[in-house]
């Protein structure tokens, strides 16, 4: 039986994907050799990563407006350092909204000075802080716009005459945003997009060039640029997943259909949490995401009778961050509406059960 | 039917481990999960990790010796920064022989004084250059053991006090040689080891520790060392095939029972291209590599009927890099002795057509 993966990241995938991915490793485009072992400069595999490139910008609407993919290796945790040695002469606005806006903070301040505009550190990031200011010396102004661990989701994004870079690794391609407003998004695959071990890099080629430290080339966007992202041998695997996973979306509708499938998920564990007694949710009702909802059991002595009922039904994955607790349910593009359907009758089973 | 594929990198896999890796894509540890999405975390991928952090140091017998595996992303082209970022503190000697070599002396001088003790630039990194001296100021001594575009081989080491760091991408695990005389040995995994997208860095760990600079996380060896190669999300499926080709490595018996295979594969094929009147070799023939054999043509007018006759053979990857031209044949771990003796025959009827 297949179960219901509820995990993180690395996280669930299109079964279609998989199936395709599976059959590649063995024998792909019919060439009689694995993807794994041809040449990255083949015919075949530029036409993969070529692929992989234009869907995300399709599928972000940002066709036309001088935008440019890469899929780079080395995860979000890499942008954060990228993206400060490509941009960040003097100095840089950042909202603290997590533990990986602190990570990207930490990396920032090493090539320059950080104005933390926001931060809701002071209630253990249960919520998105509102209302800041982004002073307009800056070079950039970057957020985060789906907090994994602790739950959160940015609703709205600040309007502002600064570049804006978003960290979108958990949310990108689950919701209709106006992705123009930003000069440089980022994300790990790991999560709507593929599996781990690439990056999507997305950049408005103009906001480059204007810092004057040398840049290794390695964390180069203007070398990967020119190289269509092939300056070196490029992570082939998962970037091949990427684009099945991008092409499997874009059959689907796009990131209108898939919004509507993840609206529906997320209302309908949502409002189980807030129905049942027995649960609580960990974050600020406006500010929850509706890829990872955080909860907890309001009655302790029901955890081993609550975890053993989640193994029956074949859920997965659904630990909360160790260092949050609790219970954190990924509700991903690739997860069905029936997964969460099955998690919710579990919750009230539990409740029938214990009154 | 299955190709013979010389490809220099994305390279030929073992059968057995292209098969597990398909398997595992679809039903990974028989838990009704693809590898793809689980959780990094999980106790099923930490173990496969571990296991291929520790057939890494095993293989190359430096078990108690003071080393330490990591599966980082990026590829060489990052270690050639990582190395300096984190052992560069003053002045480093570099050996330079070949296209690798160089690009790691270019963003080497962003952190500090090259010195070049050797290059064979003047005869286009047709040899190995000797006899050449180290310094005793230099934080360490680099160089590339196996050179893939030129198919030049290092076939011995300096002796020297300063530690020494090599580039074993394209040789790695395929001959006998006394790891422990390396203070860092890093190698991208898509020739010897795996998949694109992973990269093995073995260490030294006293070797660590003596630059002053600030490092950016993510190019820290010892951020990476405290975490157990788990500092993010690692590249779950290249690790994950890599540890299945370590695994055959050891099942087949290591290093010295893939060494005579290599052997002869080389033999075989350098006594035709010496033999057969239509071929010649690139190389100085003591510094030819037994990785990668780069030839070409006597006679230009050969060429279509020699590459039909190839394509018909079902001989794949054959073209040399496109900076040198003629044929680079690629003989990786992988690669059956017998198709090495497939090419040696269409040689050899070229020869009786021709004649």
């Amino acid at each position: 039986m297949k179960k219901h993966n509820f995990s993180a990241g690395p996280c669930i995938l299109p079964q279609e994907v998989l199936q395709k991915a599976s059959e590649a490793v063995l024998n792909f485009n019919n060439d009689n050799l694995s993807l794994l072992e041809i040449s990255h400069r083949s015919k075949p595999f530029v036409n993969v990563m070529e692929n992989a490139r234009s869907l995300a910008i399709e599928l972000l609407g940002l066709e036309g407006k001088g935008y440019k993919a890469l899929f780079l290796q080395g995860g979000a945790s890499m942008q954060f350092l990228m993206c400060a040695y490509n941009l960040l002469d003097k100095k840089a606005a950042y909202l603290n909204t997590g533990t990986w806006s602190d990570k990207a903070i930490k990396e920032a301040k090493l090539l320059g000075e950080v104005v933390e505009v926001g931060s809701s550190k002071d209630q253990g990031f249960t919520y998105i802080p509102k209302g800041y200011e982004i002073p307009s010396d800056v070079n950039y102004f970057h957020c985060t716009s789906n907090n994994t661990i602790f739950g959160t989701q940015m609703k709205s994004f600040p309007e502002t005459d600064v570049p804006m870079i978003c960290d979108m690794s958990s949310d990108i391609f689950s919701r209709q945003l106006d992705f123009s407003k930003f000069d440089l998004i980022y994300a790990g695959a790991q999560k709507n997009m593929g599996p781990a071990g690439t990056t999507l890099i997305v950049i408005k080629e103009d906001v480059l060039g204007k810092v004057n430290r040398a840049i290794p080339s390695m964390l180069d966007y203007k070398v990967h640029l020119s190289k269509d992202s092939m300056f070196n041998t490029p992570a082939v695997f998962p970037i091949y997943v990427s684009m099945l996973t991008l092409e499997w979306l874009k059959n689907l509708g796009g990131i209108p259909a898939i919004e509507k499938i993840n609206e529906q998920k997320a209302a309908l564990l949502y409002t189980e949490i807030d129905r049942n007694p027995l649960f609580k949710g960990f974050v600020a009702t406006e500010d929850r995401s509706n890829m990872n909802a955080t909860f907890a059991l309001t009655n302790e002595s029901l955890k081993e009778t609550f975890e053993s009922m989640l193994t029956e039904a074949g859920i997965n994955g659904l630990n909360g961050h160790r260092s949050v607790g609790g219970y954190r349910a990924s509700m991903y593009n690739a997860l069905p509406l029936e997964s969460v359907q099955v998690l919710v009758n579990v919750m009230q089973s539990l409740e029938k059960k214990a009154y």
